[in-house]
């Protein structure tokens, strides 16, 4: 396999290591969001530039993937980018309100919109070409630091923003159009699928160093509908990314799958790195029983509840000393169990980081 | 134990029977949020009143009750209140805005609002006395065609409402608290469960015959904090109503718990009809697997998802007599995942509930 383009080696391959569930010295650890409005260097640059602007603008994009990578001792940075990019893509116009979230100027509204608005041959080399730009960019600014992410939006959970065009508490509308347009669902959800796989194999051409595909609607399905209308894709894009690749002479990076809320779905995501190197989980989840029901052959990620970096430093420590003290320190991943929120201080983001590393240390000390 | 009122005898008592796990001839069911605004003639109600006008006129709070019963071949009727009847009690204003829900005017800010702000010696025999006779003049109304629930908010839920102020889809500034004033959070939850479990024992002294306990936000919880800001004050909510209603020589009702997304719960809340009689599932939780892990000992109750009524007539059918199969005719009460949405067809609801009972007839035919 041939490596994808002539970057430096990586000084701290930990995260790769425990993707693959190798051995570590000590447990690596990223944050969903590390990149964020919680960072008084982000609002800074967000005072100036437009949400979507910074997505487009690989200098800015890249300067603000680093801000987290300065201040902790993270093991990974992710690319600032956005899961909407992909329907921006496929023509559909989407701005950042403020205090409200992503909104979408026209979202679908009848299953007719999928051929006649969006744009069913969309070359994402062209119209995402920034993102890989950024990429390329941020990863030769990280100068093998720590190893880049890159991620995108699942099927799913694209389509039901694309309808309900901005977050809803129900995704009523959405879910509506799986139950009385189940055929049209699925050709949505096919195109999204190729699209979403095509993003993924240039992000890994760019530099990224491991994906994460966010399925964030996920558990607004019962099983059996997200067993028609997710799983299946979820599985195609791991399988698609990793032929593609390997029919492109690159070696594969390793795929992490996070399928908010759907608890249902540990052990189907969970069953092979045939499929995903790495299940995400929310704070929902038990780290024991997660671990019994996907086995010793996955890597975990995850999940301390984004709240608990409200607490003080003492709690916090505790805290994550009991998730690493029940994860083991072998393939997992800290994290938590979704993105950090606005209002958390800096300072409890590197009183998380630290404490993993330290407990991590500790535990694999201990068991010598 | 002493009849609560001199109410006609039940001609319908198939819910009860299922409740307390007796065999019945069919599956009896009834819908969360069954007196809503998917019927024409609940909007035509809300058309020329307040919400909260009507839950506080014991007259149009029975004609709303009543109205899904005229309608469909329901096996009970649940009293047209709100879960925010105990905030109001305690002095909070709330509101209903148009298509957003629940607003409180001043929402608590911080813990020392607990204690300035709340009622702490509230009386809800008279704060809430509209509730009472609401329920006895639906009770003699229905003239025992099928019984009449009553149902409160669960204290964390509560807690999460009187601190966000209105809907919120992380109640991070609720969780907030319980991670920042854990002592001040668990004195309001103390406060909330009393005024509950006052609330529930005089809905029963009025005529209640079965109560259901909403913690709506229990899966914004991880299990740990669960654990120790929710589980224990529903437990003693079913412990204290119980023993309140034996002291004063009244049959204690069957009470149902209902811990939306709080997957990891069941065990904990299904253990023992000493607590809850009732398990109410979300849509998330699998039939067969939630019967395995709580056993024969209790009843379970739901769960279609809400979205699952958007479908035609056949898909319904077909989709209930999948979940009436797989839960099984016995201490099972049929329901959705969740309350109705607005903008379901009220023939989806009839098409739901008579495809329970047809279906449940005919597995129970089959069984003999």
């Amino acid at each position: 396999m041939s490596v994808v383009q002539d970057f430096v080696p990586l000084k701290n391959d930990v995260l790769l290591r425990a993707a693959r569930g190798e051995k570590t010295e000590f447990v690596p650890v990223w944050v969903m969001r590390q990149a964020g409005r919680y960072l008084p260097e982000f609002r800074e640059v967000r005072q100036h530039h437009d949400f979507f602007q910074i997505c487009r603008t690989p200098e800015l994009a890249c300067e603000i993937t680093l801000q987290p990578i300065r201040r902790f001792n993270l093991d990974a940075a992710i690319i600032f980018s956005d899961i909407l990019v992909i329907p921006q893509a496929l023509g559909m116009e989407v701005t950042m309100a403020p205090g409200e979230g992503p909104v979408f100027t026209k979202p679908l509204e009848k299953p007719a919109d999928v051929k006649t608005v969006l744009n069913h041959d969309v070359d994402v080399k062209t119209e995402l070409k920034y993102v890989y730009d950024a990429i390329t960019l941020t990863r030769r600014q990280l100068d093998g630091k720590v190893p880049l992410l890159g991620f995108v939006g699942a099927p799913w959970t694209l389509m039901a923003y694309m309808i309900e065009g901005k977050g809803s508490k129900t995704q009523s509308q959405a879910k509506k159009w799986l139950y009385q347009h189940p055929i049209q669902s699925h050709e949505l959800l096919e195109l999204l699928t190729k699209v979403i796989v095509n993003h993924l194999v240039e992000q890994v051409k760019a530099g990224a160093q491991m994906v994460q595909v966010f399925d964030t609607s996920a558990g607004y399905l019962p099983q059996q509908m997200f067993d028609q209308f997710s799983k299946p894709y979820l599985l195609k894009i791991a399988t698609q990314v990793k032929e593609t690749l390997k029919s492109l002479d690159i070696e594969p990076v390793p795929m992490v799958v996070f399928a908010k809320d759907a608890h249902y779905s540990l052990e189907d995501l969970g069953k092979s790195r045939d499929f995903y190197d790495i299940v995400s989980l929310d704070w929902t989840m038990d780290p024991k029983k997660s671990r019994q029901r996907v086995g010793d052959g996955i890597t975990l990620q995850g999940n301390l509840d984004p709240c608990a970096l409200y607490s003080d430093a003492d709690t916090i420590d505790y805290l994550v000393e009991n998730m690493v003290t029940e994860f083991g320190t072998r393939s997992y991943i800290a994290n938590l169990g979704h993105g950090i929120y606005p209002d958390v201080k800096p300072e409890a983001m590197n009183t998380f980081v630290n404490a993993v590393h330290k407990h991590s240390r500790a535990l694999n000390r201990n068991a010598k």
